[in-house]
């Protein structure tokens, strides 16, 4: 399993993943999901990866290598495409290229082709861009209604979510809020775990302001784990008592 | 869909459960899903159920109606069996028998047999239990290190309870917590709907203390909810910013 989540804001874009791939519950290792092609000044784009680990490794090998763009018939990488939503298509065309290498075979083997992608970044003076891309190669935006996406087991991180993001929130409280998605998810999902990789990027910045692993060891997420559930605790504490149980409770 | 969840905790129990089935997202309909069998001073028993409304309904009708204990050959129900131990073996036996009723038919339709139920209750002086039930009619029980369980969809609401909820949490702060969880259910899965039912009941009181309804314009649950996420983003905002993001955030 993975956890990874994108939060596009007024102020620019977070992307957070975990680590962990598992083939079962007695066969985990660590990979890193999130990877970040920068050129400063020129360009920052961040792709998150969830799913089969030889699918996504296998795609981001061509999206780094290239890919013949038909149209022009040149050879494309993150690090060379023109705008974000042609590197959405790149993703795109990556995983069913994939697909067409791989996908028919693996499912000879009952395995399922299973990837999704997050890709967010900006390019030049065009907009920050935040992009899910699926098995098939199609893709979807975030948008300022919907400022978050969520990729591997997105449930028990979602509330928060769904509850305190906003287009509005400040680039840091997208942070720290991600960070809290994500540790609701570490603690309800064993497929979930440290290290924790984070990218940053300020829109209009073109770089990657913020690009941090955070290990297992590490104090301010530990502080921030134990003080979310304290203000939890004083939270519900200080919601007063339903009405209904008057005289009862 | 469906979300139901039982709390067990030092004082007592709380058993609370939304009303909507839906067969798709454009058939949806309202339906009691906790049930509560109560006999004053002798026993307080209350059961939630998920999963295909057909089963949970002809199981729900056994359990009224009595089934063959076949060591003594009564006639038993949930008002009659003697222990909540052999509540939770009539539950499941219910289970089988509408497996061998329409189990093997529904099958050949491609509708999987699929319902879970929470039973949770006090029968004279013995200990309170709170028991789920999966459609093969086996059984698990809730313990002091994990005093809540919870069918249907779970996901969303199960992080607000693994932060929060111990076998010490006083029965008014379990059923504030469970109404959260409730919440966080509605806001991510339309299959969860009001109006929501509740049952609270003090250990030893062999009563119904709360049995009550939440409509859909009901203010205290409202209130609930606005505070809630007010007190969330009061949460994170008072965390500090993370070390790595000086200077740049």
């Amino acid at each position: 399993m993975t956890y990874c989540v994108g939060v596009l804001v007024k102020e620019g874009l977070v992307m957070i993943a975990d680590t962990r791939t598992n083939a079962g519950v007695d066969n985990i290792a660590t990979f890193r999901k999130l990877h970040t092609f920068e050129v400063p000044g020129d360009r920052v784009i961040s792709l998150a990866t969830a799913g089969n680990l030889s699918v996504s490794q296998t795609a981001f090998s061509l999206l780094t290598e290239g890919i013949e763009d038909t149209e022009t018939g040149r050879m494309e990488t993150l690090l060379t495409v023109p705008t974000m939503s042609k590197a959405a298509h790149l993703v795109g065309n990556a995983i069913r290229q994939v697909y067409a290498i791989d996908g028919i075979e693996m499912e000879k083997h009952n395995m399922s082709f299973d990837v999704t992608m997050l890709l967010g970044g900006q390019i030049g003076h065009a907009p920050m861009r935040l992009y899910q891309v699926y098995s098939a190669g199609n893709a979807i935006e975030a948008t300022v209604d919907t400022p978050f996406l969520q990729i591997g087991e997105p449930k028990y991180g979602k509330p928060i979510l769904d509850r305190a993001v906003t287009y509005g929130t400040s680039l840091v409280e997208a942070l720290k809020l991600g960070l809290i998605s994500m540790d609701s998810t570490l603690k309800s999902n064993l497929g979930v775990g440290l290290p924790i990789d984070i990218l940053v990027s300020k829109r209009d910045s073109l770089a990657a302001g913020v690009n941090y692993r955070i290990q297992d060891d590490e104090p301010y997420f530990r502080d921030l784990r134990e003080s979310w559930s304290a203000a939890l605790r004083a939270a519900h504490q200080a919601i007063p008592h339903p009405p209904y149980t008057d005289g009862f409770l």
